[in-house]
Parts: structure tokens; C-alpha cells; sequence
């Protein structure tokens, strides 16, 4: 049985994460869960999965298991695999603690690689440690070059152009925060949905994939790939290309991580089928229709503490969205502004980064104050 | 440098495996080229590659190299990796001393696989030597499970459905040999390009695919794609597929095969752009429009001798197609007779199997002459 912590339990991920656990009996023992202000759903996981250990961020006491501080949960020694399954910064010093512990960790919390990338990779060398990636994208590209030996040339990442595709961008200035949360393909939370409109999410993926993969930049691309059933692609030195396809359901990456490296049938998951689908289509990424993507990516790829700024402003950004407090078409510009307001620090350690998201999130909810 | 004996140098797959040689210089030695009785081509092979060894199968004497049985070739002690680009069962011997001496061996020649797979593959786990797929569905397959640990599920062999695809079975009485020999998507010699036709050819890549991989007939599937992208998948025991893309060209699989584990860059060899591929499709294949995959199918599983008979009968009566003396709509009809005239052998050892796919062309072009 391999032993579990599972950080932000009761978010979209870390549901579906129980939910494989659930369908596995006899593969996972769930030893913590942590999760922020949803209670009574934390309290029905306790019921259901007996971890020894829960966390949350309010006060209540829960019945069944022992309050624990997540950071501890993360270096338990009866731990073998930590999922951190949480959105934005809190994921991030769990995370090195779980690594720096010798731990493996399934992540799905993209920003902390967007912020840190250098730093978390390089934590998870030191220690010997192996960061599994949840997400679809790099979990396709895992898929694909695990066990090949042969050089990348190559990551396509795969991109289904969110709620918006074939829509001009001037066309969404009216657009509301349920039409946004409506993605074609996936089920996912709030946050990470509205970045999929936006393709600050895809920009996030390439960032991501640049750390997990040690692939530089150039080699990246995202193609515009509606069905969202290839996840993503490699080319290979030889000009081979391995492809992962998959229903979009994020189970599938998720069962990956927690197998890894035998995987395990799912009744619950079944193969996609090639003939139902009856047609994959790629289409180039119209840099017109999302403005977000380019100008995220170029500020990832200008490193210092510029990525962490960029993931606090999103951050701020999507919820002042959310909250109805600017539109959809306001959040590139709130980004740039708070981009245009920093000063960012060289060789940035922890702190710096740290800070800098921070600062941006701060930043870019005033800045719309100063509008109102 | 990697030391190579080809072994049918003169046809298709021979001349593209050589033009891989020539973009690779600093990677392969020609030790021995083999051909039939093109000794034209096989002279100026001779002369570009200078092997140490040929054969042909005119008495007329070539310069630059020494004459030596193929048998001999195949086990020479200073050749590290055997291409076998024969076709029907002439790379049966070659293939044997080969594996038998411990070498790998690039194996295109597939109806030594269809013939004898279990004593092929016998020979090979016995001796410790590794077949190398060499056609572009089962490389697609190898590189898909290649360092993969899961467990497979299913093989999905994709097929381009040939010459007459979307033309029924029925409008095919007249079509000449050189309406057959326009294959859509591949460049590929006479035989395989009719048996592409007829589908007998995927038929073929299933028995070869359950020898190869040791998987069972009933997790084995072939679907119709007729871009001839995806040159086949491998849905894993978790649910997810993998695919291996490319342009249709047959040089890729073979030099995965002959650069195997590394891979190599090769300007020649550009990646597949999938923004310029567009869409892929996906068909279920119709056994009224192809009844010759169905019947070679069920010929395959019997076992027995059953298999090198249906090898035979197609060889022979693909040759009778293309000389013209019998209809494209009489190949399946040629077959069916001879097996239904065959007495089939249990357990059968090499020459058993040897004289049932002879006797099986023997017949086949002496029905044609009864008929006549």
C-alpha cells in the first residue's frame, strides 16, 4: 500500500484524487488530509478515508483524526507519496519540505513551479527526490518519454483554447464569470479554468514543462487542439514523434502519478476510443485572440522574480474577475500594470519569490481601488 | 560504429535503409549486402558502401566484395546488427542463424513472422537476441511500450486502407495491377503495396504484432486512419494511449531499428507538423470492403501450419494479380481454395512449415492453370 498526504483535499483536485483512491482500494492508505475552509467536506473525508493526520485553515476541531500543520504532514515518515493538489503559494513550502524529506510529490499546483521552478527542481535533485506531474500536459509528455532514451527536440503541448476559442478577444469585453467557469472540455476549479480562457494557463504549462523537463524554452510549443484528447507531445531527436491521448478527465494523470511506475486498471476509467472520437485536429495558436499567452510567456521566460509576479498578479486578477470587480478582458492589462510596477531581484531566493507574489497580488487588487 | 549485414540491399526497404546509412556516416559499417538478382544496383551498393561481403542470386561475379552465403552472412562474427528487408520466405534461414548467433535483428521481412512466429520468437528469447521491428506499425508499437512499465491493454494498429479505400469490394473486378500498386500514403515495394490493397497486409501486422509483443489475438485491434500519422497506439491497463506519429515514411521505423536505443538526428527526417497535418481520422474498418483481412485473420489464429499456407497462397497469388493472369477480386478466392485443400500439420517444426507455405504457392498457381 502506498501511503498518501493529499494537500487541498477538498479542492477539484484533490475530490478526484480520493475518488481514484476510492475506486483502488487496496493500493492507498490516505495517512493525511489537508484542506482550506471547506469543513464539512474535509470532516466527510475523515469519516470516509481514516487518515491519522487532517489540517484546515479554520478553527473547528474535526472528529477522527488529529490536527497536524501541513508542512509537518508533508516530511511525515510514514508518508511515501505527497499530493499537492492545492492552487496558488500554499503548496509551496510543503512541497520543498516533502522533497528536501527525500519524498516524492504528485504536484498539480503549477504556480509554485511558475514561481520557483528553479528552486523546487533543484530541491527535488539534491534530496534524490522525484516531482510526478498531475496535470494532463506534462503528464502526457511524462507518459511519453519515460524509459525512451532518445534526445527531446521537441514538447508540443496540446491546448483545447478554453471557453473562448473562435471568439476574437474584442468580442469578450462583456463576457461573465459563469461563461468563463463553462470550459468545453474539462471539469477543473475556478482559478485554473479561467486561466484556460485566458491561456495564461497554457503559458503556465510551458513554464512548467521548461523546469520539469529541462527542456529550454525554444522547444516548446502549444498547439491549439480542440477535442482535448492528445494531452500533448514529444519529438524526438529522430523525428518520431510519441503522443498521450486520453477522455478529459483528469483522474487519468492523477491514477498515473499515484501508480507510478506500474499504473493500475480502473473500471472507472476506460480507454478512449479512437473510432468515437473519429477526428483530432490541430490549428496554430492566433496570438491576436489571446494576448495573455504571449505576454505570459515572455515574462517567463525572463526568470528573476518576474514568474512570481506574474503568477500574484493572475492570481489577483482572476479573482477580482470572479468577484464581478473588473471583466474578463481587464485581466491582461491589471498583469502588465503590476508587472510595470516591479523591480525585480537577481538571483531571487525563497523570500524574494515569496515576496514578490506577494507583492503582486497586493498590487494588482489596489491597482483596481485606484480605478474604481 | 555499428556493424550491418543487409539482407536484401536492392529492394525498397533495403534501398531506404542504406539512404539512412549514407545520412549517418559516422554511425554504421556495411559489413555485407545481400540482393536478389538485381546485381546492376548491387554493384553500385558495392561500390558507394564497400562491404566486405555480398550475394546475389545471379552467378555473375561483382567487384569490391567476396561472395558468401547468406547464412554465413547473417552469422558473421564481425557484424553486431542483421537487417533482414527480404520479402516472403527467403530471410527465414537468415533470420534463424542470426538469432541463433545472439545478434539482433532489424526484421521487415514479416511473413517469416506470420509463418513461424513462435519458433522465431522461440529462437530469439532461447538465444537471448532481440527482434527490431522495422515496419512502421510495429515500431510505432515498440516505441509506445518501450521503457513503459504498465501492463498493455490493447494494440491498435492503424491501417491506411490502401489503393481502393472507400471503394467497395464489388467495384474492384477491373482494377489493373497499377491502379493497385498507387498506394495513397506509402511508398513501399510491389508485394506489400497489393497485400496493403487487399488488407491481407494487415491481417499480417496483427499475427506479426501477437508474436512480437506476446499479445493475445483478442488485444489487437486495426482501424482505419488514412492519414498514416499515428502509425499505431498501445492503450496501457490505467486507460491511457499511447500513439507514435510521423510522416509517412519508412525510413523513420528503420532507423529507430538501427540507431535503437539512442536515436539519431536526421535533416532528412523532419519531425511531423501537426498544424499542417490539420485533422486525423479515425474509421472502423469494414470487413464487406476488405473481406481478405477477416479471413487472414481467422487463417492466422488457427495455428498450426494454417498461417505459412495462407503466406503461400498470397505470395503466390499477389504474383499471379500482378502478372496478370488472375482479377484483384480472385486473390481472396486463390487463397481460400488452397487452404481448403490444405492438410494442415500439429506442432509443425521449421520444415514443416517451410513445405506448407511451398506447397501452398504451388497450388495456388496450379488452381489458376486448372482454371485456365
Amino acid at each position: 500500500m502506498k501511503r498518501l498526504a493529499i494537500l487541498g483535499s477538498t479542492g477539484s483536485i484533490g475530490r478526484q484524487t480520493l475518488d481514484v483512491v476510492r475506486r483502488l482500494p487496496d493500493a492507498f492508505d490516505v495517512v493525511a488530509l489537508c484542506a482550506g475552509r471547506n469543513t464539512a467536506l474535509l470532516q466527510r473525508q475523515i469519516d470516509e478515508f481514516r487518515p491519522r493526520y487532517y489540517h484546515c485553515k479554520s478553527d473547528v476541531s474535526l472528529n477522527g483524526a488529529k490536527r497536524l500543520d501541513p508542512r509537518e504532514m508533508a516530511a511525515l515518515p510514514e508518508v511515501d507519496l505527497v499530493v499537492v493538489a492545492t492552487v496558488g503559494d500554499v503548496g509551496m513550502m510543503p512541497t520543498l519540505d516533502a522533497l528536501g524529506a527525500g519524498k516524492p510529490v504528485a504536484l498539480a499546483n503549477k504556480e509554485i513551479l511558475v514561481m520557483a521552478g528553479g528552486l523546487i527542481t533543484g530541491a527535488a535533485r539534491e534530496a534524490g527526490a522525484r516531482i510526478l506531474p498531475v496535470d494532463s500536459e506534462p503528464s502526457a509528455i511524462w507518459q511519453c518519454i519515460e524509459g525512451d532514451q532518445r534526445e527531446i527536440a521537441r514538447l508540443i503541448i496540446t491546448a483545447s483554447g478554453g471557453a473562448f476559442r473562435g471568439r476574437s478577444w474584442d468580442d469578450l469585453r462583456a463576457v461573465t464569470p459563469k461563461e468563463a467557469l463553462n470550459h468545453p472540455t474539462w471539469e477543473m476549479g475556478p482559478k485554473i479554468t479561467i486561466d484556460s480562457a485566458t491561456l495564461v494557463n497554457k503559458a503556465f504549462e510551458v513554464i512548467e514543462a521548461r523546469w520539469l523537463f529541462d527542456t529550454p524554452y525554444e522547444r516548446i510549443d502549444a498547439v491549439v487542439h480542440r477535442q482535448s484528447i492528445i494531452h500533448s507531445m514529444v519529438e524526438f531527436a529522430d523525428g518520431s514523434v510519441k503522443a498521450q491521448l486520453g477522455p478529459p478527465d483528469m483522474r487519468y494523470p492523477i491514477q498515473y502519478a499515484l501508480t507510478y511506475p506500474d499504473g493500475r486498471a480502473n473500471a472507472a476509467l476506460p480507454a478512449f476510443d479512437p473510432i468515437q472520437a473519429g477526428s483530432l485536429t490541430f490549428e496554430a495558436l492566433d496570438p491576436d485572440n489571446y494576448p495573455c499567452f504571449q505576454m505570459a510567456l515572455e515574462v517567463g521566460k525572463r526568470g528573476e522574480t518576474w514568474p512570481a509576479t506574474l503568477a500574484g498578479a493572475d492570481e489577483a486578477a482572476v479573482g477580482m474577475f470572479l468577484d464581478g470587480r473588473i471583466r474578463f478582458t481587464d485581466i491582461p492589462g491589471v498583469i502588465e500594470d503590476t508587472l510595470a510596477a516591479h523591480t525585480p531581484v537577481k538571483d531571487p531566493d525563497l523570500d524574494d519569490i515569496m515576496d514578490a507574489a506577494g507583492w503582486a497580488a497586493e498590487y494588482a487588487v489596489g491597482l483596481r481601488r485606484a480605478l474604481a
